[in-house]
C-alpha cells in the first residue's frame, strides 16, 4: 500500500491510545505520512474521541482500549505519565502477537520498569497458555519506551498537528539487551529488523532524530533540559504572578518566551515531576545553587564573578540549537 | 518635508549617539518611517562608525559625539547604561537651545538623577552666560528618559532592524512636574507640544505603544519583568552549561525558548544589574523563594502545593501578552 508521499506504509495497523496534544499529533503525522496500513484510536473521553473522528478522518476511532489494541502492529500509549502503567496493564492480554508497544512519557524509568513487569507476566501467561493447549509458542508484545522531545503549552487534539514531531529529537529507552542496533540499510536479505530498529525508523518516519539512551540516563538527562526548564519558567511566572496585574504588559518578547512553557497544564507536569522526583530534585538544587551565587555576586559587589555565569550562560545558550 | 510614507518629519533634525542594536535600529526605523528631517549619528568605535554609514545611508555620520548633537532637535543616548551619564556629561555645553534629549536605558533612577544635575548645571550655565553677554535667555536643552522594551540577544547594528520596536512597549520617565500631558489631537492653535508629548510622538511614529512611570517604579517593575527573567534564563543556562555538552541537543523548543535571552551580551547586562541592584536584589530574593517552594513541596510530596504553584503561573502566562 503506497501513499501520496510515496512512503510505504510499512508499519502496519498503528494503535493509538490517548488523543491528546501528543496522540492526535502522532495520528494526524501517520495520516499525513501514509505510515500506517490502517490507524486505530481511542480515548477514555467520549467528548475527545468524537473530536478526535473529526480530526483524523482516516483514524477508526474504537469504543474501548481493548479493542483499539486487538491485530495492531504498533501501538503508542499517549497518555499522561502515571496513566501509562494501567493502561498497559489494561490491553496486555489483548496485544497481537508480537506487537511492538511504546510510549511518549517524559519520564522513563518507572514506566519502563513498569512496563518490564507487565510485559513479563504476560508473557509467561501465554506461554502457559501455549502450553496447556499444545500450541507452538508465539512471540510475545515487546514494549520500548519512547520520549518525542516535542509539545506545546496548549495540549488536546485540538492543538495537535501532523508536524509537532518533524525536526525534534525522540528518545528511545529499551532495555540494555536491547540496545544495540543492526547496521542501517543492511539490504533486504537482512534479517527480521528488531523492535528497536522498527521504532527507529517509525519515528524517523515522522521527521524526527532518533537518540538512545539507558530509561535512567533519559531520567537524568531530561530532568535537567525539560523538567527543571518548566519549573524555573513556571517560577518565574509564579513570583510575577504576585504583582499588579499591569506589569505583566510592560514585558518585552524576552519575558514571552522565557515564561513560555509555563502555560502548560499542571494536570500533565504533576505526573512528571511525580515519576521522575528523584532527578528533578538534586536538578532544582543545581539551579537554586546557580540563582544562590549570582544573587550573593551581585548583594557583594562582585561583578567578575557575576560576569563569569551570564559568561557561562552566554556560551553555552550561544552555541544551542537556535 | 514629507516622505514616501505620508509622515511629515516633524522631529526635526534627530541625532543618535552609539549604533548598537538599539541605535541602529532607531536610525533604521527612522529612516523607513520618514519621521526626521535629517538623521545624524556617531559611534565612538570608528569600525561601527563605518558599518553604521553603510547601513543606513540616510544618516551623516560625524567625527565626534558634540558634532553630531550640534542643532539637533532630538539627541538619542544609545549607549550602554553606564555610559550615559558621561555621553551626557560630554555633549551638553553643545546642545542645541530647547534640543529634546533621551536615552534608552534599561535602568532609569540613577540615569535620570545624572541627568537631572547635569541638565540643571548646564541650564544655570547657559543662564549666566546669557546674563553675561546681555543676550536674551534661551530655552535650556531637556532630559526625559526612555526605555523601549525591545531587544535582541544578539546585538550591534548587524543585528538591528527598522522593526525592532513596532507594536512594543515604550517607558517614559519623565521628571514629576513634566508626567501630565496635555490632552492628545488638541488641534492646531494649542499651545507648543511639551517635551513629553513630543518624545510619546516620536516612539509612537516608531510603532511603540508609550507608558509613563517615574524612574523608580520603573525600576522596581522592570527589575521583575526583563532583569529577573534575563537572570532566571541565565541562571538555567549556566546551570546546563555545567552538564556534558551532548545533553543541549536534546532539549525541545521549551529549552530553546526558556533560555534565548541568556544569548545576551555580559558586557550590556553587568551595567544594567549594577544600576538596578537595589530592586533586582529583593527580585531575586522573590525568585529564589518561588524556587524553593517547589523544591519543599516536590521533596514533601506536597502535590496540591506544588499545583497551586504551577496554576498560578499557567493562569498568568495563559493571560500575558501572546
Amino acid at each position: 500500500m503506497t501513499k501520496e508521499n510515496g512512503t510505504f506504509a510499512k508499519f502496519g495497523t498503528i494503535a493509538v491510545l490517548g488523543a491528546g496534544l501528543l496522540g492526535g499529533s502522532v495520528l494526524l503525522a501517520c495520516q499525513k505520512r501514509g505510515v500506517a496500513a490502517a490507524l486505530r484510536a481511542w480515548s477514555p473521553s467520549e467528548a475527545t474521541r468524537r473530536r478526535c473522528a473529526g480530526a483524523v478522518p482516516e483514524a477508526t476511532v474504537t469504543g474501548s482500549a481493548q479493542e483499539c489494541v486487538r491485530g495492531a502492529n504498533l501501538v503508542l500509549v499517549c497518555a499522561p505519565v502515571d496513566q501509562i502503567a494501567p493502561t498497559l496493564r489494561a490491553v496486555a492480554g489483548d496485544l497481537a502477537a508480537g506487537a511492538l508497544v511504546t510510549d511518549v512519557g517524559s519520564a522513563k524509568a518507572g514506566v519502563c520498569a513498569d512496563a518490564a513487569e507487565i510485559f513479563d507476566a504476560e508473557t509467561r501467561r501465554r506461554a502457559a497458555d501455549a502450553v496447556g493447549k499444545g500450541a507452538p509458542p508465539v512471540p510475545p508484545p515487546v514494549f520500548i519506551g519512547s520520549h518525542p522531545m516535542a509539545g506545546a503549552e496548549r495540549g488536546g487534539i485540538a492543538n495537535a498537528s501532523a508536524d509537532l514531531f518533524a525536526g525534534r529529537v525522540c528518545i528511545l529507552t529499551p532495555p540494555a539487551a536491547e540496545e544495540t542496533l543492526p547496521a542501517p540499510d543492511a539490504g533486504e536479505a537482512s534479517p527480521p529488523a528488531s523492535p528497536v530498529a522498527v521504532l527507529r525508523e517509525f519515528w524517523r518516519a515522522l521527521g524526527m532524530r532518533v537518540t538512545l539512551l539507558s530509561p535512567e540516563e533519559h531520567d537524568t538527562i531530561v530532568a535537567r533540559v525539560s523538567h527543571l526548564t518548566h519549573l524555573a519558567a513556571a517560577a518565574l511566572s509564579a513570583t510575577l504572578a504576585a504583582k499588579p496585574e499591569a506589569w505583566r504588559d510592560l514585558g518585552g518578547p524576552g519575558l514571552r518566551d522565557t515564561t513560555r512553557v509555563a502555560a502548560g497544564a499542571p494536570e500533565l507536569w504533576l505526573p512528571i515531576l511525580a515519576a521522575n522526583r528523584a532527578e528533578v530534585l538534586p536538578a532544582l538544587d543545581e539551579l537554586l545553587a546557580t540563582l544562590a551565587s549570582v544573587r550573593d555576586a551581585l548583594a557583594a559587589g562582585d561583578f567578575p564573578r557575576l560576569e563569569a555565569i551570564l559568561r557561562a550562560a552566554q556560551c553555552w545558550r550561544a552555541a544551542a540549537q537556535s
